[in-house]
């Protein structure tokens, strides 16, 4: 048993050694490659003549919050929904967020922003860290409760290299447009998630299925993860994007998404509900989709209506798709999805890719008039037909799914490492394999929310 | 019984056809009538020479962010505070809010951003809509537990118009000041929401006393919601008026207000508490007034020590409030004020208003210098008098009862409609009518907060 | 007993008299002293030819904002990990920051703004009483559920006085740098915290050891607050620091050392916990060791490799504290701290000033180039060598040391009169001894989470 002593003193070292192996190697690394940008350098800012008002930092530094509160906040409690596995939900997500927060920081660096050897940060570089991380923590969902700290530091080594890599052919290759990543983030971390969990698939997790539900005030705590990650979208698919216009077109459309996926989920989750009740499953996640499907076309002249409709299908499919699709993928594909990122980020995330194609296959010099030259440059420039963009866009999201299924099945290969510990089926979803939980069972427990011995905190 | 197979089946499509029409209709006017404005469009904006930085998006949506989290989790969280309504309470703010938001786009755009025949959106018309789904709130806090999503839903179908043509009444024909919606949002939400709950009038409420309540957990859940309330609020009343000073001032006297709202509260929750015990219910409420009670006045020259003077009148006001009138309110005027919206945004909002009159009746072109012409513009071109400007502020407040009264009664008629559902009064405050709630009663039951079955969410 | 009717009732009125008194000195003080700055007032602001988009406003309210979700969400919601004191951690920390905002405004007015007799208020001044009530919610730590909220305001009266001189002494007339306040809030808030609390030793604590520990959910409630602490610790280190790159770097370099304190941590908890497993605890606190750190030192040239090795320190420092240090201060030194303050305030804060130190004394004019003149102006000059700068900021740290030495012992004896209401030991970390607690210990309670009766909130 994974919480025994004796098991669990075998492999009390792994966790500790990991984190500090990858500390002191991401620091020597940084020691070696990363130096402050031109904005954030005393010297380099000061050498010329700037007015500070120019500093990158005021125009992306209030949308970079944003999306670190997604990440922390969002992701963290919108998993916290099972009933015994809150610990772990946020907790591994501040781990593996921060060691990717880290290590994408030097392998996007790699890629994007080598200068003279050194790997330069700023602002930018932080936003980009963080979507890696996003993308980690939506594959962390598909195998939520079924892995160890340890396998899980470890598919965040292999999954931000992949990340980066796949980023770098579709963003300076391709020349494909995804700001807000539905393919990058979305389609990329929902399959290489989805196949490391078919990799890991478990016939007898049955077991563990009396932990595997929420609880009154778990599906509360899950809601500040959806609520925060729907308020600040709008940031997400910005973060990035061209400054003046472009920004402010990409919040704007998000916004109006994010209105019709909610109307869509709570339509259909009344409708196909056991008489015509809500589910909180639907709500906590489908009424997200509207942020995922204009990740790619949110940057573009998508049209106020664009985006309503967009986001309206995205929310009836993602609720469709936790009702009818995820058993099938269990019981069929062998695929055990705990958070139902397929639902969330697969589907929705595709459904951007392909809106992205269409809405780029659209764009003409009169729609987007001098403002091509910041969202379709090589259109711009006569490089690229719109339908040649399309096209490259269409090919952006084969090579994402490429990527993304390949590294998934890498990754699951990765952690079936014996020596790495995973709970055993009978403690999936169980705070307690990894955390000293207050109150042990053999106090006389009376169910997850039984009052507790005092912890050794004071 | 409402939550019985019989009767939920009768009813069950009812939401999901509500909301597909709604989100139809809101999708076709979309269509026809609403554009990206100059600062959106990338043809537009990049026709004539802006600098990115000079556009709106970089002045107004930090602002816009604080705003949108006050809505969803500020209001949401806040009447989480039910035992066994949490679902519900945050919920179906979200589900009113996003509908609010397209709603009150395409009403307020009517009136306020009709060039050429379209309704011009970005930044601003965000801010607004989020304003407009404020005041929807503060109405559905008068009505929680009372009421199903779809009589909501047609609340604010017809609330947002009467707030739309009330505001435009206010700010456009009588040149009225109301950046934070002391007037236009508070008083209006409130009184709107007391006379349709007066309509609604439930003598057998008593029947499910046992769920008016909170429980320790949910209490705390609520004080997510004011906590961000307040913190938030400086932006709420800054996010709409003229940048420069103008935010600055506004902020300010926000913050200070606030501070001294909440001591006030914290004095007269004491007070008046058994055994000099502190009310939860107050913190909880009554600490926000001060963030209310400057919605008018926040921009004009009320002085530091004016914000901290108005906010404890508030914080007083609004604990008195709920000690002593809301029972009065129920007993003698049949008005079952769920949240106490009385005594948080009715009473402060007149305040507010009767502040507002007073601060603009002090207005001298010494104490504005040359930005009277961005507070009162009027005044500064000599078009009024600051006399006169005070008594067109008077009006507004009038002009703002009626609408909401005459609004309130309205509704209430239109959520009589018999064939609407509404939970019957034993389950009135109860989540299991609308939502599948984690472990249901047959499963013996011991409680609210008891261990429950799994659901299936994978 | 203290929530015995007549003990209760002979001090009922003193919680309410103090707010009230305090909050009627501080009104009288800001309508003699306090006035809008020239960014805040209408007349001055317009006088003269400014850009709107020049006011500082638009360059520090985000910042501001995110420092004031950390002090009202952050702290309040870190300590409300108690299972039984939640409602007094987040009520408390409410109530005891609305004052300090007030009163700080006023001493550190006295010290840093005078301008003709006025204290001139704005953004900036806004950030600096939030910091300042940082360090009084820091010292609160240390005595949280040993004390009551009249004793509470003393402490936060006398302790911002002392803030306010001892931030004079260094930022004024020493010249130390201290943007992030490692030494004036973190080393301050914490020794004033601790020398407080060992005066207000309880040899009989163990009465109420039953509540000392957290629950389940507490634990959950408690991530909310560090969570958003360690999102937002860039924007508090940075809040402050010069614009451009000043701010722009201390954000770069808090972000990284924030990871690797988390890093650190994790590797430490389970290093030391038993069975291997994590301790909530420590990721709760020692995680965010890494803001404190870099609180002095972040706005230096310090590199983003100094930032991850000055982080994982403080991680690992802050939780083997929390591991073998907290006993030893109790059972030793007789100082009780209840949430830890020494282990992530104190240590930290003290390892940050010398950081602090020794980046200060290898700085040089060719890395900050003419950016040295923002980071070190005396430096810039010529008045000071970097050697001198250095044992500037080293006498900066015994300086506050002894000034929150001598002030918390005052503090201590302050609070030890005996007529300030202070909870008797077997009712320490309980909320009922100062709050409407929904469902009272008569009715049939099985434990801090059962079904409540409904409080009168309707």
């Amino acid at each position: 048993m994974a919480g025994s002593p004796r098991r669990a003193t075998g492999r009390r070292l792994q966790l500790p050694l990991l984190c500090l192996l990858l500390q002191g190697a991401t620091a020597i690394l940084f020691a070696v490659f990363v130096r402050y940008n031109r904005e954030t350098d005393a010297a380099l800012w000061h050498w010329g003549n700037h007015s500070n008002a120019d500093n990158e930092f005021y125009f992306r530094y209030p949308s970079f919050q944003d999306v670190h509160v997604m990440v922390f906040v969002g992701f963290g409690f919108l998993m916290a929904f099972l009933q015994r596995y809150g610990f772990s939900s946020v907790g591994f997500t501040f781990l593996l967020a921060a060691f990717a927060l880290q290590w994408s920081t030097l392998v996007q660096g790699f890629f994007h922003s080598m200068h003279g050897g050194h790997i330069h940060v700023g602002v930018e570089s932080m936003i980009n860290a963080d979507f890696c991380a996003g993308a980690v923590l939506i594959s962390f969902g598909a195998v939520l409760g079924k892995t160890g700290p340890a396998q899980l530091l470890l598919m965040t080594l292999l999954e931000t290299v992949l990340f980066g890599i796949n980023e770098f052919v579709l963003l300076s290759l391709l020349g494909v447009k995804d700001a807000g990543g539905s393919m990058t983030i979305h389609t990329f971390g929902a399959y290489f998630g989805l196949v490391l969990s078919r990799v890991l698939y478990r016939p007898q997790l049955e077991k563990s299925k009396h932990l595997q539900g929420s609880v009154y005030h778990s599906d509360l705590f899950a809601m500040i993860g959806t609520i925060f990650l729907w308020i600040f979208w709008p940031s997400f698919n910005s973060a990035p994007t061209t400054l003046g216009d472009g920004q402010h077109r990409t919040a704007l459309n998000t916004y109006y998404s994010l209105t019709a996926s909610t109307l869509g989920t709570f339509a259909l989750s009344a409708l196909v509900g056991e008489h015509g009740r809500l589910d909180m499953v639907h709500i906590q996640n489908a009424a997200l989709a509207g942020g995922v499907v204009v990740g790619t076309a949110g940057e573009m002249m998508l049209t106020p209506f664009g985006a309503l409709a967009a986001g309206f299908l995205a929310g009836t499919v993602s609720t469709l798709g936790y009702k009818f699709l995820t058993p099938i993928l269990e019981a069929k594909f062998k695929v055990q999805d705990t958070c139902g990122v397929h639902n969330l980020h697969g589907m929705p995330g595709v459904l951007g890719a392909l809106l992205g194609v269409l809405v780029a296959g659209l764009a003409t010099h009169e729609a987007y008039g001098e403002g091509l030259d910041s969202v379709f440059p090589l259109v711009a420039v006569g490089q690229r037909t719109a339908t040649s963009q399309a096209m490259h866009q269409l090919f952006g999201l084969f090579v994402t799914l490429t990527f993304a299924s390949v590294g998934g099945g890498l990754g699951g290969l990765l952690l079936r490492l014996p020596f790495l510990g995973s709970p055993p089926d009978p403690q999936c979803y169980e705070d307690q394999v990894y955390w000293e939980v207050p109150g042990e069972p053999e106090d006389e427990a009376q169910g997850p929310l039984r009052a507790e011995e005092p912890d050794t905190r004071a």
